[in-house]
């Protein structure tokens, strides 16, 4: 029997507790809870079979109540001494896509996000176009291309036509960027026909992980009218294998900025879900941004009810992201796109001027939240390295 | 025993074929093939548990290989006596959906109706964005929302704005349209960072339905800019039941429309994917259109190539439409919104002047392609009844 110690400063106190799956060697995936720098085995902890799978969709599918009571369960577990052999040191496991992901759908919820790109995009009109204010805009993207951190990323290929060129070339993408975001996972879905309120949120909504909605700029910028982003996105979103549960961020909770125009009554909230995350991107090793999440227009319960407001039924293992989180500050922007605006305005990495990812390159987004008292809340990390294209023959 | 009889013109010979999931009262969910006007239960008549499951998608993983092997065994055994209770009549059973559906990607590759509904939507512009012509156009659709034929089709809610109203309102969309279509489903995929040539397309897809995407007109154009389409899709899209194997389009394959400018290497085909397939569509009973999918630009082994150009794995239960199906003829548009002219130009069903669905309506999208001499390849039916919101509260 052991006693897991915790250091005082950890992101991962016993009032967080986030969720992954993992595997040892030898060993099939499996669903573990990660406490200081430890792993605890959650099947063989809490001798349920529910936590023996490779995703936590079926233990997420058992809905509000178990999550509250087997949170409550692995405390109890924690103050106490537990079994050697279901406690693994975080080095010496591989971590796994945590959920398998039904439905993924991408927001657009950060008005400064909106508005640089639409000044990069569009530079001839208004930024913000006419429904930003009125309804969390967003669109769905491919689940099947969501991988777990860690995952390289292989640089796409594709249609791009620069301004100056006549015709399309297919080829390598050129203005390959990170979009820094966080992702919210429904546990218990909702029929289809129904939609779910924004007081209903923390009843569908399991929690939370960072996301890196890796995109090419030019073949986006080429492709995307009239039906919206497709592979300029679709080829790889990594996220975080630390599924941060919700009630882990009820001190994280605050308003979201003011809405003016007021939203619709489906939108309204009576306690708003804003949250008060600071990430953190790195690009090889440098920090080049901290977004903050709690400048977000609209809150994740917005975004959920929006998303099922036409009877769209949600499902167990949907993510839906924020969006890119992009401050009022330069320091604050979450897409290389707008950190050297368009490309024209490098910033220096390592003593060299760099606008969009080269092969090699390795970009890390963090985040922590405030959690009771002095705590603070660790979400880890989500990274990749950037690998040449091998199907380059267009 | 019995010997299975099929009438000579019956659109489910031997040279069809389709797969699909049924079950009869107190049983499970299984696929059986359509012959003529009964179904055969594969599970007990070729003994295969691979058939005892409640989605083609075990059977599609299986690969090609064994795709055609199956298919001549069902040959080797309709020729003979099969056991009496492998076989159900058509009227006896009732159908679901045939595959567990990983990502959903709708196209738009009908130049006519790319061409409408620009005129449509963005009256002031060229309608044909200048990307149209250079790549199939598509975008991600709502997997968790596919339903099968017969289900009825809730009226979705929204937000919508007239162009004459100053801000927007939530309620019932009062343009509910239908889109037919053709999809086609992968059964088996391919690996990130790899992509599908033209060539191979028939070694990955296992073979097409109908669908009719329906469609909100007025949530759409309210949402859909700049991220594209979004509650105005995803509230349904409605397949049939009935899988039709590729090699039961043998017959059907022809040239697409001539590809000018030339399509860059990657979308160029060898033996082209086009398909002479004629569409009907009824409203309430009434036949209002016969879209033509020989017509279509884009052939699905072009969409296949471009989905996965930029390295995107596709899976297994992968559907991909090809978006409505439009001729050049005003009588062979695949939507109301085409076919009345943005409603502006009612069409009369049963006595009425129509525009947009009322609830109580049914739409009914069948089609048949040519089989070998005089045969004809029948896709059964895709079949939708609006009914009533109930969750009209904004």
């Amino acid at each position: 029997m052991t006693t897991i110690t915790i250091a005082d400063d950890s992101p991962f106190g016993l009032d967080n507790l986030p969720y992954g799956v993992f595997s040892t060697p030898g060993s099939a995936r499996r669903v573990g809870v990660r406490v200081g720098d430890v792993v605890v085995d959650l099947a063989r902890a809490l001798d349920d079979e529910v936590f023996a799978r490779p995703s936590l969709n079926e233990f997420m599918a058992q809905g509000y109540d178990r999550w509250v009571a087997v949170r409550e369960r692995i405390r109890d577990l924690l103050h106490g001494e537990v079994d050697d052999d279901v406690v693994h040191p975080i080095g010496e496991v591989t971590m796994h896509l945590p959920i398998e992901v039904a439905d993924y759908v991408d927001f657009y919820a950060s008005e400064q996000h909106a508005t640089n790109l639409g000044r990069l995009f569009r530079p001839d009109s208004e930024p913000l176009l006419p429904n930003w204010k009125h309804l969390p805009v967003g669109y769905h993207g491919r689940a099947g291309t969501v991988v777990v951190s860690g995952t390289d990323i292989m640089r796409p290929c594709g249609q791009r036509k620069s301004p100056d060129e006549d015709v399309p070339s297919f080829g390598e993408s050129r203005r390959l960027d990170i979009e820094a975001e966080l992702g919210f996972v429904v546990g218990t879905g909702s029929a289809l026909g129904t939609s779910v309120s924004c007081g209903d949120f923390a009843r569908h909504v399991f929690g939370a992980v960072l996301v890196n909605d890796w995109s090419a700029r030019d073949i986006q910028a080429w492709e995307y009218v009239p039906l919206g982003p497709f592979l300029g996105k679709s080829f790889a979103t990594s996220i975080s294998p630390w599924v941060v549960p919700m009630p882990a961020l009820q001190t994280a909770r605050t308003e979201t900025p003011r809405q003016e125009p007021r939203p619709l009554p489906y939108l309204r909230e009576e306690q708003a879900w804003g949250l008060d995350i600071e990430l953190v991107v790195e690009w090889n090793g440098q920090e080049v941004s901290r977004p903050p999440y709690r400048d977000m227009y609209w809150s994740p319960a917005q975004m959920l009810a929006h998303l099922t407001a036409n009877g769209a039924s949600s499902r167990t293992g949907d993510l839906f992201a924020s969006g890119t989180i992009s401050g009022a500050e330069k320091h604050q922007r979450g897409a290389f796109i707008e950190l050297t605006w368009g490309g024209r305005e490098p910033i220096e990495i390592n003593g060299e001027e760099r606008t969009f990812l080269r092969d090699g390159d390795e970009v890390t987004i963090s985040a922590t939240a405030p959690g009771p008292g002095e705590a603070r809340i660790g979400f880890g990390e989500v990274r990749g390295r950037i690998v040449a294209a091998t199907n380059t023959a267009g």
